[in-house]
């Protein structure tokens, strides 16, 4: 063997051997880039896969999608806590795929008009010159991003939309200008007093032309207990929020839950809001196992009644059956056992 | 070029390409291995570094540790939720390194006492056959992991242990028996009825015996609202937890915070539980930035209080100084942006 051979086969036992380290790192998911022709920029997002998305012992299934505004800040923690609310038996909510999208221009992407602030800490100082463009923006994640999620990724057709502050008031908007567009929508500290509160009179006004919401649509608004609302814009944004809030809950028609968090602020609230949001979006959607064991056919029952109240089509998934089935089994709830069995042949026939 | 080397250079490219695409995963963590002789096993520990742990534009710092106990179902979104937590301005705790330690014989480790009991769903089964070594593993954790941890890793003398259920249940039993062992104890919704409350027995042995417990000691317990609990051992697990809640509270020596969780239920109760945990054992750790632009001596007042209250020495990260010092400068307060140089280089010398 040469030297040069040598010193090939070297680095390629240690690129080996990299490669085998690289396997005891803990992967949460993938940074993938969009070229985005509406933006005309490349977009980077997060793609995070739920537990069973590649097991090769169930059939392969379709998950919900969560996109996830500010992608940067807030992908870790909630892809963690959707894969644990949606852990069986407990589940309280469906595995989800989970696409954080990472900001290049956040003020411009998440606003919905261009307008201006003077600094409230010092007035020479004009906030938000580049702004008003989310049009683009959601133009963007449902012509490019979402089709590139589902030609990827095997995708069931649900969505939710989650944002905080200027994600919030970005997240409201979309709800008011395109409600077809997510099932539901999640507003954490919205910035609804943005452009002297442009969205309040835009709500207004979508009441006022439709009468209703759209039905199946959730709407999930958190608010922070900003110490400093007496001082400064918070102020207008607590009024802000308090506002839309009298209006949607006067109107009724809306599957709307507010939820102000006292001990936290502006820049804490998402992470508890996010929580209680999947909690509100997916209420009815745990099971009791135990119940199960006397009452099996109750399993379908609640997931159609869950699936009309959503306004899409929600099936046990078979990780779950598996865990009903080892419960039944090892339980000896024999007919129990038989039923789900059955259940787990029709809804995922193995090809023979 | 003769074609087996061509081939191997066209491995070695292959390779290449492999590695640059493993750099866009997203990593939160790694496993790693230790040989356990106090309890003859190899055991697999996952550990989670903060943000800041390899940025190389500040001072290598060092960090508090938090042990998690159930590793395998709690390390994703616990790494996710700590490091939220501690992020700057809103940091309501201290970045710190996380290491989940993974179960082998889960019952065999997190309890006390040799004990047994019938299924409640089946009497002719018996459970728990294999139990009573606690004292071995928190010897494994104290004598071996945490020697591990701080010799490969840069820890600052403060650690909390977090367990739920039989976790929750090794948990007080360390507190009973090693209470210098952590600062900080978690115990969410913890078995507390184990063989016949046999930690209830214990903690009136110790108060008789010490009058009360250490000082600068924490203890978080959740309680989840377990809808079976007039059904089986639940209900023995409702009323141990409350009575021990009656016992530490009256005793009133222990820095303790009992939660009931209304919407949890066992299977679910961690995951609010170890927020609500954190946010207890760090009250006070969160400072105003807006405060220290009128009043820059502040902060290290709040950190001298907060270090007194946790028995440990807190200072602030040299990151967290970077974000006041940005906030001082473009909102130029000048004489607080002074104040905040010159502290920072006090704590954090550069060497010239």
């Amino acid at each position: 063997m040469n030297s040069r051979l040598k010193f090939l086969l070297l680095n390629l036992f240690l690129l080996c051997s990299l490669s085998a380290m690289a396997q005891e790192k803990i992967n949460i998911g993938e940074k993938q880039a969009i070229s985005s022709a509406i933006l005309n920029e490349k977009r980077e997002i997060w793609i995070h896969l739920p537990k069973t998305y590649n097991d090769s012992s169930i059939s392969p299934a379709k998950y919900p999608v969560i996109y996830l505004l500010d992608g940067e800040i807030n992908f870790e923690y909630y892809t963690g806590m959707s894969d644990f609310l949606a852990r069986p038996p407990y589940a309280d909510m469906p595995e989800c795929i989970v696409v954080g999208i990472k900001n290049t221009e956040r003020t411009r992407d998440l606003t919905p008009t261009k307008s201006q602030k003077k600094s409230p800490v010092n007035p020479n100082v004009i906030l938000f010159g580049d702004s008003g463009e989310s049009e683009n923006f959601v133009r963007f994640i449902q012509e490019e991003l979402k089709p590139f999620i589902s030609k990827n990724y095997r995708t069931q057709d649900y969505s939710i939309l989650v944002g905080h502050s200027f994600g919030g008031l970005f997240a409201v908007n979309v709800l008011l200008t395109h409600p077809e567009y997510f099932n539901a929508y999640v507003a954490n500290d919205p910035s609804l007093w943005w452009d002297n509160k442009v969205l309040i009179s835009k709500t207004k006004s979508y009441l006022e032309k439709n009468k209703t919401f759209p039905a199946h649509k959730f709407l999930y608004v958190s608010q922070a207990n900003n110490e400093e609302q007496n001082k400064n814009w918070n102020s207008e944004m607590t009024q802000a929020i308090e506002e839309f809030k009298g209006i949607v809950e006067k109107n009724g028609s809306l599957n709307y839950k507010h939820h102000f968090f006292e001990s936290e602020v502006h820049g804490t609230v998402s992470y508890p809001g996010n929580y209680d949001a999947l909690k509100f979006i997916f209420k009815g959607f745990r099971t009791d196992i135990k119940k199960l064991s006397k009452n099996p056919q109750l399993l379908e029952e609640e997931y159609k009644r869950f699936s009309e109240k959503a306004g899409s089509n929600f099936t046990p998934s078979e990780t779950y059956l598996n865990v009903v089935l080892k419960f039944m089994k090892s339980n000896d709830f024999k007919e129990s056992e038989d039923y789900f069995i059955n259940l787990k042949n029709s809804l995922y026939p193995k090809i023979k």
